[in-house]
């Protein structure tokens, strides 16, 4: 047991790391650290369940600093509980290029760094889906590989955004029980206090989406521990309310504003450590404090070995599919069975929808992979992502694969990195394209952090038809083409589909989305590859030497090229026809292949049912485009391809035009 | 008053019209329209004060419907109440290419639809800002001339939205009592039972954010009538919640998700004729039921005459600025104040950041403008959008010109597009160029809707330094370029700040971004020019005939860019400059223009702290872009643009090597 002295030096550590380096760094934000200190060290002294020495075991307690602007308090908790990661050199380097520690918690920049986060909202959502993913693994694999608590420290400004409202609703309805967030309820935003923006009575909001609350003194650590063995005994998620000061411990600034986003200063850091009666110089740690902390940091040792030791017990087959699948592993099974999957499409030939195709290639995948969770936004019909394999979650039985997220995207999105991040499981979601809008923010994330996330985005372009352009995608290709590391693809058939859900899957460092058509697409691949010829980004689907005309296309619009490569090529044009499924993946080929692929014919032509930003570069500023320059229209679909001049008719009128 | 038979033949005529069209259209959504018609009825035959034949009447209730896909709810009602725009004609056309009655309700396309609704959540946060607008306009120009409420038809869909919270936190913390909502709360949603994705106490959750809820029988029109009377006695917003059954009245489908979305078919068309006793065809209302509904269309035709005499009577300069502002005109002070501001600049060419140096620009905007109320989620000290004119907005007290949106960016744009739609205000807001991504799906529909919106979008590179990536703008101007008719500015320093806040205001029939810096610029607008030169999007900064290096620009870049054009022309090598603040008004100038913009230089350069995407266009796709192709990353902005080479010497040496 940690004496109320200790604790309070050990808290005061976490402090005065956290404002000498904000100090020195001259920028970076010490309030939140100063104020949540006391809830931080009673949750890793008495609670957490981790081992630093082994950052990624899979059964540890996930901690998600929502609040990200914090990220000082983090640092300290890694450096002082024995992460290597994170040293006093680090915490010295605090904010500065090349660091670890980075003026936001970055994920991949050090062990012990669950998420992400500083875009508020994101963290407590991606705790959501971390919750869901140790409900789901601990149905599969029982209680014994896996049960573990997560822990989120959230401010007022992630219960503003609307992403909480998502998150909370969903954790409350399929009761997270093991999801406790601590709100630091301190009364102050960057404008002012909370009373300028915000009167919601969060105890009753929380408790309007079943959750449990409880409200204490977040200064007062027996008050803590008490909530928090409260909230583990609850059925439900449970949100601590903890009163807290921010800058706690600065004399001057403490409890405004002030102490949020800027360094305390040397005068209020001098009389800070005379307040609190702390001697040691910046970036030192008393050693009886450091001592303290480091034991707390051996606390799970034990519950680690143990765990190890029942994982090397379970039964062989058991182990192996929870350590392939912790390593982001696929099953060898996985290409042989996409393989005889595109040898049957190329005998039969098929012309459904891109949804339907990817549909029917989930239908393969998810009878391979157990670890893939499916989803929709209240659009399972239309999206087509619920396969014979993946039952329905509900509150009291996660047997199942699929989770009916409600009507909440970005909620979705965020969950599905919790859910990427905790491990052994591969989720996607179900969504129109045009509502990729609500959840970027989480995509964007997914792209920075480097995790295999996949967003199946059907009704892709004017091809929805009469919902109109409120629903029409447009611009979103593009603008998703334009977030680093994303792999937006847009198969052309039912083959190309299965290609672009493999490369999707193999990818376990990146996230991926698929855009897929709302309408019947005739089959373009008619031959069978062994070769998933999508893996470049762009191929020839129609080659012709020397040719006059290359037509390049995606999705829906490729069958468009195919049809005008017919009539060019009846009229005497030697046309070439290239896909272009992904667009990253093509510009990460060789460059000399790159080269090849656009070619050099004198007319180069670009159909895709979105804006021509992107397409430029491969068809120069010269080339044809043939696509929309505005929003869309409500009317039949056929009509609006018509209206929108992107047929083949249009296709082959542009090459003749060009070609004089 | 209006005898129970009789209303429920009105109601019963918005439910035929609504599923005949649907069934025609062979596409649409007949159950939202059926199952609200009780309500609607009610509401505009005992309580909307409008008048059909003037449908822009300013003083005139609002009626938003947010569940959009409900749309023939909408067209039923207008045609019903005797809006010229909504014809049986149109009705019949439903959901064809060029009808007013698009498949979800389009702002623009006929009289009566307040503002464009189908992505969900939208309308009830629009329906805020109308509320704000109300709210703020009676304060100014007093309840004889501005004084209604706000009426919305939200579905579940709405409300599990995330931005519904921001929406509904906002609005109780401002005490909108005139904003009244109601939900129709039907159990369904399109994967089936709402009990499948959420469990919310919605009645508890809106308590929570300071609101009246009252619970009533969707279907019985003296308890909708009553909660209506006790919601206006409320001195909170209120939320009616509406026990309805979806797709009411059809004998078999009716209470299922099967009715949502689809057409009923014929056979249940004609079991619903005869369970309702509906003899009428297809189109066509009994004229009884017409008159009735017409009756209903004239109510408050007295109302609006009064209005306008008590408009006609008003003082002559506030009547002058009421109708003004209402038209959307400026005040024709606001050219030569920005015009002095400018000739001041010349004088003293200052070096602020931009974002500071649009704070100086609204200094005199607000000045000239009474009709722009600012705001920020919550980073007013960053967004620099608080003027010496704007105090704030408090619950007790609209006298202010400045909204504390809390942090809710996605509320935030809503709410504006809601000011804009209602008239008599320009709003614009405060946020970080990143969280653009928050609200993207508002800043979409303000440009479909092409209604005047200003964001200003702050911090809008690497060059915000230590926050690191995740606050790091580096796809975001591509992205905000990408949707049709937005424009997104990015100024170079104070002179052209003012001038692209100038296009934003001069444009009242589109929305607008100002992407700022939070680092100070050098002038690079040296000389006093009466005209804008950023009207044409993009101009020659530094002119040379014959140039062998042609640099373009935008933002803080362009100071990199007048840096390496200085040490060429040292080096002997003609160079020229051109400033591209913004490519949309660019892409809208005649092509002659922009071909002699483009130049032909042999050597193009295009400098920007973003991605490429979109600058092949303006540079060829073998040109030169000194930018970023990653995210950024945390440190000090200086060492930043150093790591990701975006540097003066870097464009010299990118010119050399390209002249060999």
């Amino acid at each position: 047991m940690i004496s109320r002295e200790k604790h309070d030096r050990m808290a005061n550590a976490i402090r005065f790391l956290s404002m000498d380096a904000v100090e020195k760094a001259n920028s970076g934000h010490p309030g939140l650290p100063m104020g949540a200190a006391d809830i931080a060290t009673v949750l890793f002294t008495r609670f957490m369940t981790f081992d630093p020495k082994a950052p990624s075991w899979p059964n540890r307690d996930r901690f998600v600093l929502s609040a990200g602007h914090g990220s000082m308090l983090l640092y300290s908790l890694l450096y002082l509980t024995g992460y290597e990661d994170i040293t006093i050199d680090e915490i010295k380097n605090f904010r500065q290029l090349g660091a670890k520690t980075a003026g936001h918690p970055e994920y991949g920049h050090a062990a012990g760094i669950e998420t992400t986060t500083g875009p508020l909202g994101q963290g407590i959502a991606n705790a959501v889906g971390m919750a869901i993913a140790e409900r789901k693994l601990r149905d599969e694999f029982g209680s014994d590989l896996m049960e573990h608590y997560t822990y989120v420290l959230a401010g007022d400004g992630c219960l503003m955004e609307g992403i909480s409202q998502e998150a909370i609703a969903l954790a409350g309805h399929l009761k997270l029980n093991k999801l406790i967030v601590f709100w630091d309820d301190n009364n102050i935003s960057i404008d002012g206090p909370i009373s300028i923006a915000d009167s919601t009575d969060q105890h009753a909001r929380f408790r309007a989406s079943q959750w449990n609350t409880i409200a204490v003194d977040g200064h007062d650590p027996d008050a803590i521990a008490a909530a928090v063995e409260q909230a583990q005994k609850s059925d439900k998620p449970t949100m601590i309310a903890c009163k807290t000061v921010i800058g706690w411990g600065a004399p001057n600034k403490a409890g405004t504003h002030k102490v949020h986003g800027s360094p305390l200063g040397a005068d209020e850091i001098a009389a800070t450590r005379k307040a609190l009666n702390w001697d040691a110089e910046a970036f030192s740690v008393p050693s009886d404090v450091l001592d303290a902390w480091r034991l707390a940091g051996l606390r799970s040792t034990k519950a680690h070995k143990e765990w190890q030791e029942r994982l090397e017990k379970a039964d062989p087959e058991k182990k192996a599919q929870f350590v392939r699948r912790f390593a982001g592993d696929l099953e060898s099974g996985l290409d042989s069975a996409i393989s005889a999957y595109k040898k049957k499409l190329a005998e039969t030939r098929p012309n459904p929808a891109t949804r339907k195709a990817s549909e029917d290639a989930l239908e393969v995948i998810n009878g391979v992979l157990k670890e893939t969770i499916g989803g929709s936004a209240d659009l399972t019909g239309s999206n087509n992502t619920k396969t014979s394999q993946t039952a329905s979650i509900t509150p009291d039985d996660f047997s199942g694969r699929y989770i009916h997220y409600g009507v909440r995207e970005h909620g979705m999105a965020a969950a599905m990195n919790g859910m990427a991040l905790h491990g052994g499981l591969i989720p996607y979601s179900g969504g129109f394209l045009i509502f990729s809008d609500y959840c970027r923010p989480s995509i964007r994330l997914a792209a920075l952090m480097g995790i295999r996330v996949i967003h199946v985005l059907t009704h892709d372009s004017i091809g929805l038809g009469e919902d109109g352009p409120t629903h029409q995608p447009v611009e979103q290709m593009a603008a998703l083409r334009a977030i680093p590391n994303l792999m937006m693809f847009r198969p052309a058939d039912a083959t190309e589909t299965a290609e672009c859900w493999q490369l999707a899957l193999e990818h376990k460092d990146r996230p991926s989305g698929i855009a897929l058509t709302r309408q019947n697409l005739m089959a373009v691949r008619t031959e069978f590859e062994e070769e998933n010829l999508c893996a470049k980004g762009a191929y020839d689907l129609i080659s012709s030497a020397d040719a006059q005309v290359t037509i390049f296309a995606t999705g829906s619009e490729v069958e468009i090229a195919v049809k005008a490569h017919e009539a060019l090529t009846a009229k005497g044009i030697s046309t070439r026809v290239v896909s272009v499924p992904c667009f990253e993946l093509f510009y990460e080929q060789p460059e000399a292949y790159q080269k090849a692929i656009i070619g050099n014919s004198p007319v180069k032509i670009a159909v895709e049912a979105g804006i021509r930003q992107g397409w430029d570069h491969i068809i120069g500023s010269d080339g044809t485009f043939i696509g929309m320059s505005s929003f869309g229209a409500s009317g039949p679909y056929k009509e609006l391809y018509k209206h929108f001049g992107i047929t083949p008719e249009a296709v082959v009128a542009a090459a003749e035009a060009k070609l004089g």
